[in-house]
């Protein structure tokens, strides 16, 4: 009953960090150790006292740990490692990268059937709860249209970008929600619209000592993919700016439907996060979302889960009796 | 594959034409009949085409109906109704009498097992989607304090309570959330709010001839659990005015967590809703949990459920893996 949820945490950057620091926010959980693949001796625990080990350890903790929360990128690291801890654990992830999400479910859902383990991936706020509220959106309101908005946040990607262009010392990229836009969907239009018309992208950037700054801007704003389709703002500061104005990791956005029911009556659903920390944020959504993987494993499941499979009563530390009693 | 849901409706007030409204919306539904306490021979169907029954005809739908969606209302029909139906069909209710959910989901549980049926309980807004945001909220962020607004909106109690008063002759009132304090919770501030803080209420009374407006008002707004609590408004106008301006059912609201992680981050969760018709919407959500009751039945579950047991993807008429590719 009252046995705690034994969890461990692979890869320990932003994310890591913060589903260490969520672990200390839920009871019912413990962290048993955090997995890298840089020298485990080398490394500092957010709050202190957590155990590091080697990656290659982790085969020892099977049966020591119930959920393993993996907390590398998209682009690399989850394609390898979830698979490759689902074949000994339950697992929690934040893969991100829409496109390629059928084929990693697949990989995924093939590794836990196997060696009969629970793995819920995919989750975090986008795609997660943002995902969540699309499909609960339209499924109530099948006549409408839905809008995503993101920010105001940093975008990692497009900071990067920045960064790559000859003569940017370091520099910070604001992915912007356009307010007029939100304040017309609110009042009930349903207007189409470009790429330019949802988001600005803001930058602050060090420019190297001697850089030619317009240079440098006409770079930033006509960059494909990136840049050129969006109304994009380059502002310089120093790096004493940066460091003091800059250096949180705030997001956010909404997710809008707005649909007719019977005649022609409107009814607009939303929802919405405002975050101070994306990386904390995402951290406790995986927290959450590892109490039913290992609840689902518990009662004989096994395979990939997304957060449509999942009922939402699972995420709470409270009994059903009491959800019921207090939160229906 | 392509076999419609059959779908029956019990009860035919605001709310079962917004259900009859919904079906239309979903193909994958099908209406079979309106099951009434009247005489069926005098109604109307919103849509036209509807096939009344007398209410005792049920029975003899078994094996024709998949769900049946139960429109009474919570003081008296559904603790009789839902149990009833249960014993013979799926069912879906709004039954919203918070303090007594608990009871009443014992009754439907062991009807519905009893007879190997599914009913999915109170749900619609709230309870129903906003109860899923403040358990999601919470499970992410165990440290915070939420808030449920509701409005601006009709309220079905205060409007009958208000025409209760001797002299009115017809009125309405419309509970309206402080924006003010919305505004410093959506800024991050956790206030603690007595009830006169987060809710106005404002009343539109047509008064009899000669009546004293005076003591109207006086008792309007001294009226114990009502009104007395709260700041009240009474606006006396014509019968005219009130059927052009007063005869619209909108409502809507907000559920909004604010709460911290790590050393104090903040960290916001809003849902919120704004409809035009409260009964068409709360419909809406009734006719998507009917698909989720007759799945899980299907499935070969049985008992009462709550939003809180059921995986939102089987709200949807899209397949997971459509899910999983389009909308997470």
């Amino acid at each position: 009953m009252s046995q705690t949820i034994k969890v461990g945490i692979v890869g320990y950057g932003n994310l890591g960090r913060g589903v260490e620091l969520a672990i200390r926010q839920n009871p019912d959980l413990e962290l048993v150790a955090i997995f890298t693949r840089r020298e485990p001796g080398n490394l500092n625990s957010a709050q202190g006292g957590a155990k590091f080990e080697h990656i290659s350890a982790a085969e020892q903790y099977k049966g020591k740990i119930d959920v393993m929360i993996l907390c590398g990128g998209s682009a690399t690291d989850l394609p390898e490692q979830t698979p490759a801890i689902a074949s000994m654990f339950n697992t929690v992830d934040s893969f991100d990268t829409h496109a390629k999400i059928p084929e990693f479910y697949e990989a995924v859902d093939a590794a836990a059937k196997r060696s009969g383990t629970l793995s819920v991936i995919s989750t975090g706020w986008d795609p997660g709860l943002f995902s969540l509220n699309r499909l609960l959106a339209e499924a109530i309101l099948p006549e409408g249209k839905d809008y995503t908005f993101w920010g105001k946040g940093v975008s990692q990607g497009h900071s990067d970008a920045i960064r790559r262009v000859p003569g940017v010392k370091a520099g910070v990229q604001y992915t912007v929600p356009v307010q007029s836009v939100i304040d017309r969907i609110r009042s009930g239009e349903t207007p189409e619209l470009a790429t330019r018309e949802k988001h600005l992208r803001q930058c602050f950037v060090v420019a190297e000592e001697g850089a030619d700054q317009e240079r440098i801007r006409a770079e930033i704003v006509g960059m494909p993919n990136y840049f050129a389709d969006y109304d994009t703002t380059v502002t310089f500061i120093t790096e004493e700016e940066l460091r003091a104005e800059h250096a949180g990791m705030p997001h956010g956005g909404f997710v809008i439907r707005s649909g007719v029911t019977g005649a022609g009556t409107k009814q607009i659903v939303e929802f919405g996060l405002k975050l101070e920390s994306n990386p904390e944020f995402t951290a406790s959504v995986l927290v959450a979302y590892a109490r039913a993987a290992h609840r689902l494993s518990e009662q004989g499941q096994s395979g990939a889960r997304t957060v449509f499979d999942i009922p939402l009563g699972l995420l709470s530390p409270k009994s059903a009796d009491e959800l019921r009693r207090d939160l229906l």
